[in-house]
This record gives structure tokens, C-alpha cells and sequence, in this order.
């Protein structure tokens, strides 16, 4: 993750040219409508630029940032909104629009059947067959749990993971990097079933434990395993970056509790939709029942919503021509130019460092690919900078620190997943940055 | 509530007549079509029978009844399911209707200049509009927040409302008969921050606590006020069921933390939408904040559609001809036909009582009824009968028991939601329990 001081060739070149002309277009245009505000990004006065790290998606709404004539506009990569995917979705039409009648999805049940009883059985269906055409992981014969995204899963885990009778809270534990928000959804209640223990490579308590096995990972997107490795171990993997947009797909998982989300996997984050796959009985059913007490289910609208997309993002996979373009081939093409895009501007400005990753076989593309992640992790490799978040932000880019992941602040996390129009801007305002 | 024996009416035979046969025709059409299983009811086995109390949605979902030729069906009245209002929905046909694109509703963020971030400006103004035509509660100028159901609500208040430092957990209370739910989802996660503390009448611990005041009370129906009223009590007020079709509208409810949903309101459980009016702007946030932490925000489809049906009903009730039958008229209709039908079938049967009310005026249906709450609050009167729940699953009458809402296990919580031929069939079950 050094400094890369490689030759530009022409083709690259060319590329963030082509790159820069398209953000500088974009600024124009944007600055003759005086105030184009997307829901991902903001114009901001100075003043406002003391902002507090918007480590929450909270801190960043409650910012309220005005739009301000002629001052520089604030570029918000500080989540994962995943708005990059809506080109693919106004380009495929009305074949994923939903209409669902007044009188539809009253009952709170979907299928009394089902130990997962609001588990809508089409939605089910089109996870079972999505995952089989993918071949990113077995969910046939295994129990699905539907939530109200991941997140709500993760904590549906962790209660069905826990002992009920312990005499103190179980350890939860994942390697650092680990995701922002594990300590904080996991500490939120000050549960006395389960407790937040920190980075798993220096987890020593004797005793079970749960692990979270974010592959690949969040923040950094490389391929991971567990790292405890003890027996009293109880792991929760966490796959929801686990698609061939991001990285490539050597095999179906098959562990115990697997977790994804429609958030990553086809960008309907809006929709608030997750879904686990279990193997034991008795967790799926404590899983349920965490559900069952803390939302009474999981929307039927948007489950019924996120049926038709997968269905659709399966039809696009089997049948290329008919069917509209593969909506992996379409994504990984988008997040592999904005990689490209990310490690020239990385290397114009000599500040920085990317991960380097080696390629691997994908069984879905057909071939060798380097992870393209849903997040930058990038590093400030300029010695007197030690707070990277705060140095970016003074440049009017908003990013997420490293502290937060149980890492140095002298990384950041930086969403790869934003409309074009402020990824393209965030790359350019990136390359400008040149030792003085 | 004691033993009703009055002459009854030849008006009164006459309803009791008619709903005897219409559930009659119904038996003879569901055993011709052998096994019509509704998603709220079941044909079970006589081996089935010996089924734990359903006290849970889980549970009943878990029974796996099985539909069998030529025995009783299991009616299935222990869960408060609305599938009653589907009949006005299909009637009003399309206006309801909602069709989302596929590439709509992409981001986490609905409005990034509300506090809560995650609320669609189309729901919001839509409930202080609803609010303002029925005049249950002041919504105007106060902070509305949106939940997955009020259930995920009532959570995000406790969190909210909670000391987050204190030596110990607040205590939650509420006067019994209370919601059977509050104590199981208040300890699911043994939280450090607060801890079930049972019926208020009882309630004599020194130092701050959180009331809860359900209004009109689910299970028993009665209006209710606080009952502890010391000073360092926190009040949070779940008025699910302060509407028009359940009970006269007084006042414009204004306390400091309402708690709705449109699963009482309209009906549309399986939306899993409910919404949270709050006074106090801090409380406000870290609502929100739990609910970014629990499930990063709510279903922007299932937001949309209760808007939608929330715009139809506050229609409905401006202008009667042209915009379809008022809803509210509607569904209290039904209502006193369900709630005139049990009191007879009670009277017939001599075996058991309904609570009795004093009629009140209701500034919206600008008359005075008595309220008809969604649940009955049924006490089994005979002497040898102390298990009122056990005593109606062997007549193949599920219920929820008495006990579980601290109380005595004399009464139980019957929904009054259900579809008709279910509800029929239970009056029509009901009234043929005589003294033997």
C-alpha cells in the first residue's frame, strides 16, 4: 500500500482526461442551475465546515447544509448510499415496476407454513434462485430469514447466537478493519446478552464467543476467514459485498448464518431489505422471533419489490440478448472504471495509497479479476497528515475515519457507489491534491 | 361485566338469526371446498388441539395446523391481525394503488433536512393531515417520526427516553391490563437501559420511570390517563387505537410522545409503517437514531403506499359522494354490527361478559356511541372455569389469556378484526356454549 510513482500510459491518460472534462462539464452545468442538490451530496457554506465527522448518517442529515451561491460543493462519500445503481435501473424500465393494490398485504402473516412466517414465499424464491445463478452461496434447503435490512439480521443473529442464561454477555468480536457500526448496534441497548469485545486478532477471553466475518470486507474488501479459531467460536458471516461487481466468486459459501442485503447486492437500499440463510432450526426460529418482537415482520411491499428486481437480475444473468444487459456485467464494468479512475488520481497526486489486491478466478464473469470494493480504503500517506478524515474534509470531501473501524485515522473509508456526478468530482478534487 | 339475562329483542333475534345462517352458508361453502385455509384461520387435527397457548405470532405461525376433511375448523382470534378492512379496500378498488419504478427509492435518504432523515415528505404530510381531518392529535409543528410499526416505535422511544448513564435501568410500566407484548419486547435483549417493571397500580419504586398509556387500553378498550403521576415519571402514549371506528374522538390528542399506526388506522399491517408525534426535539433524534442503528431507516415502498392510503382516507372523509364511502364510517359500522353480535351471542350463551361502556359524543362522527374496541375483553363467568383460554381452544376457539397481559387468566383477548366467515363462526361458536 506504498506510494505508486508508476509511468501514466497514454490509455490511462486519455481515461482520466476524459474523466476530468466529464466532472468539469458537470461543474458548469451545475453552477448555472445555481443549486442542484442531490439527496448524496451538498453545497455547504465555509462555515459550515467545522462539521463534527459525519460518522453517522444522523450527523450527516442533521448537518442541514445550505446551498450557497459560488462556494465549492461538499462531496458526501461518508456512507455506502448506493446510488451509483440507479443508471442500470432507468435504463431496464418498467421491468421491475410494482403495482400493488389498495387491498394487498394487509394480514401481517405471508406464509404460516414458515418458520420464518413473514417471509414472503416469492421473495424466498427469487433468493434461492438468485444465489443458484450466481453460485455465490447454497441456499437451497436452508431456512431464509427475511429483515428489515442486514442490520436488523445481524442483531436477529446475536439474540438467536446468545445464551438466554448466561451469567454475563457473550463477546462479539470481529477482525479490525471491522465495520463502523458493529460497536454501536451492538452496545446501542447495553445488552446483557451480548457485548461488543473489539478487534478479534487480540480477543483473548477464554469462553464462547460470536465472530463477524465481513467477506469481503468493510472497509477494506479483502476476502476474509475467521481469525479466533477457538472452539467455543460461534461465527456470523457477513456477505453482502459477496457479488461479482466487487469481487470475484470462487465458490458458493455454505456457513452456518450468512448474511445479505439488497442494499449491495442490486442497490435498493431505499427498500430496507435483508435476507439471512441458516442451517440450524432452532436459530432460524430464535431469528424469527427476534423479528417477530421488534418489528412484527418485514414490509410485504418491499419484499414483494425486491422479489420482481432479483427475478429480473436473474433473468438479465440466463439470458443476455432478450433479457436486457447482465445487470454484474453492467456493475462490475461501472465499479471497475471508477477503480481505474480512483488509482490514477491516487497516483497523480503522490498523497495517497489504495489497497493492492490480486486477481482470482470469478465462475460467474469467466474469469481473472482484481476486488473492485464497494468502499475505498485509502490511506494519507503524507507524514504530517494523521487525521485523514479531517484532511479530506478540508478539501470539502466528506469520508469516514479509520478510528471508527477500529483502525488508524490516518485511513479513510470512501464510498465507491455514488451517482457519477460526485464520484467523477470527488477523483478530480483527489488528483488535484499535489505536495506543496 | 356480570351475567346479562334480558329479554331479547325481536330486533336483536333477528341479527342473531341472520348472522347464524350467514355463518351456516359459509360452513356449508368452506366444507365443499374442502379446505379453504385462510392465512388467519385453520382446519387442525384433533391431535393438533393439545397446542400450546398461542401467545405469540410464532407460535400460532409454527403450529403447522393441518387442513383435514370433516373436522371443525380452529378459528384463530389470539392475534389482532386487520384482515377486516380488506373488504373496504377491494371496494375502493384502485385509488389506492401504487406503482413504484424499479430505479425509484435507491437511497438510505428520504430528506436530509428533517431530523428524520429516512421519512418521505409525502408520508409526513400526509399524517398531519389525517390527524387534522379526524382531530385525534395535534401533529402540526411537532417532529413526526416513522418506524417499522409502532412496535419498532416504542422501542425507539424506551432507547430515547432512557438515562444513559444511570447505575441502573429505568423501570417501564403499565397499568394491567397491559399490551401483552410490552414486558416480552421491553426484556427481549436484557438491556441495561431499561427494564420491565410491571403493573403501574403497583408500582412504588422511588426515582424516574417510563408510563406507558395505551388509549383506548389494548386488551380491555377503556380510555385511560396515566395512574402513577409522580414527578420524574416519563409518559409515552401508544394511541394505535384512537380513532373513530373504535372509540369516540374527544380531544386532539397533545401529549409530549404519540405513538401510531397503520395497522390499526387502516388496516395495512403488512406495510409495517407506524409513526411516532414528539414534542421535544432531542427526543426526537435519538429516536432516530435508534432506528438508524436498528434497521438504518424504514421502507421507503411501504412509506409511499401509506401515504397514498392515508391521502384516500382523509378524502374519503372530506368529501362524501364523489371520493367514495368515508372509511372511518365504514369501519365503525362494521364494528357495532361485530360488537351488537357478541354482546348477543354472550347474552344467549349466559356463560360469559363483555366489558360494558357509557356512551360518549365523538367530534368527528358528530354523534355519542359507545366504543367498540378491537379487541373483546371476554371473562369466562362460570365458577369451574379458571383457564378461560384452555376452556374456548377446546370449543376450537383461540385466544390470547389474560394472564399475559397481567391479569387474570378468568379473561381473554379476543381481535374483533378478523375476516367475516371467521368472525361469524366464532359468535355463532360462542353462543352455543350453554350451562350444560
Amino acid at each position: 500500500m506504498g506510494k505508486i510513482f508508476h509511468l501514466v500510459s497514454l490509455k490511462h491518460l486519455l481515461l482520466v482526461s476524459i474523466a476530468l472534462n466529464v466532472s468539469l462539464i458537470l461543474r458548469v452545468i451545475n453552477i448555472s442551475e445555481k443549486k442542484i442538490l442531490h439527496s448524496s451530496s451538498a453545497l455547504v457554506s465555509k462555515n459550515n465546515l467545522h462539521l463534527s465527522s459525519s460518522s453517522s448518517l444522523t450527523s450527516f442529515a442533521n448537518a442541514r447544509i445550505e446551498a450557497q451561491d459560488g462556494e465549492e460543493r461538499v462531496i458526501n462519500l461518508d456512507h455506502g448510499d448506493p446510488t451509483m445503481y440507479e443508471k442500470y435501473w432507468q435504463q431496464e424500465g418498467d421491468k421491475t415496476t410494482i403495482v400493488i393494490p389498495g387491498w394487498q398485504s394487509l394480514s401481517y402473516f405471508s406464509d404460516v407454513s414458515n418458520i420464518c412466517w413473514f417471509l414472503e414465499p416469492e421473495f424466498a424464491k427469487e433468493v434461492v434462485r438468485l444465489h443458484k445463478v450466481v453460485g455465490n452461496a447454497i441456499a437451497e434447503n436452508r431456512h431464509i430469514v427475511v429483515g428489515t435490512g442486514s442490520t436488523q439480521l445481524f442483531q436477529a443473529a446475536l439474540y438467536a447466537l446468545s445464551p438466554q442464561d448466561a451469567l454475563e454477555p457473550i463477546s462479539v468480536v470481529s477482525a479490525a478493519p471491522y465495520y463502523s457500526s458493529y460497536p454501536s448496534i451492538t452496545d446501542c441497548l447495553k445488552s446483557g446478552l451480548y457485548k461488543w469485545a473489539g478487534d478479534a486478532h487480540s480477543f483473548k477471553k477464554e469462553g464462547p464467543y460470536i465472530e463477524l466475518v465481513t467477506s469481503p470486507n468493510n472497509p477494506d474488501g479483502f476476502v476474509r476467514q475467521s481469525v479466533v479459531n477457538r472452539s467455543e467460536g460461534i461465527l456470523v458471516h457477513d456477505l453482502a459485498y459477496y457479488w461479482p461487481q466487487y469481487t470475484s466468486i470462487s465458490f458458493p459459501a455454505d456457513h452456518d448464518l450468512m448474511l445479505f442485503t439488497v442494499s449491495k447486492s442490486t442497490g435498493h437500499a431505499g427498500m430496507r431489505i435483508g435476507w439471512a440463510i441458516v442451517k440450524d432450526t432452532e436459530v432460524a426460529k430464535k431469528m424469527t422471533k427476534y423479528i417477530e418482537l421488534n418489528t412484527i415482520g418485514v414490509s410485504k411491499d418491499s419484499q414483494l419489490r425486491a422479489a420482481k428486481v432479483l427475478k429480473v437480475v436473474s433473468n438479465s444473468c440466463e439470458s443476455s440478448s432478450s433479457e436486457g444487459e447482465n445487470f454484474f456485467e453492467f456493475s462490475h464494468n461501472q465499479l471497475a472504471t471508477r477503480w481505474e479512475l480512483l488509482r490514477l488520481a491516487v497516483q497523480k497526486s503522490g498523497q495517497f495509497s489504495v489497497p493492492e489486491f490480486a486477481p482470482q478466478f470469478c465462475t460467474f464473469l469467466s474469469r481473472d479479476f482484481k476486488p473492485q470494493p464497494a468502499f475505498a480504503w485509502l490511506k494519507c500517506e503524507q507524514e504530517e497528515v494523521n487525521d485523514c478524515e479531517s484532511f479530506l474534509r478540508s478539501k470539502k470531501m466528506l469520508t469516514r475515519s479509520g478510528k471508527h473501524f477500529g483502525f488508524s485515522p490516518k485511513y479513510v473509508r470512501i464510498s465507491m457507489l455514488d451517482r457519477d456526478q460526485n464520484y467523477n468530482l470527488f477523483v478530480e478534487r483527489l488528483s488535484n491534491i499535489i505536495s506543496s
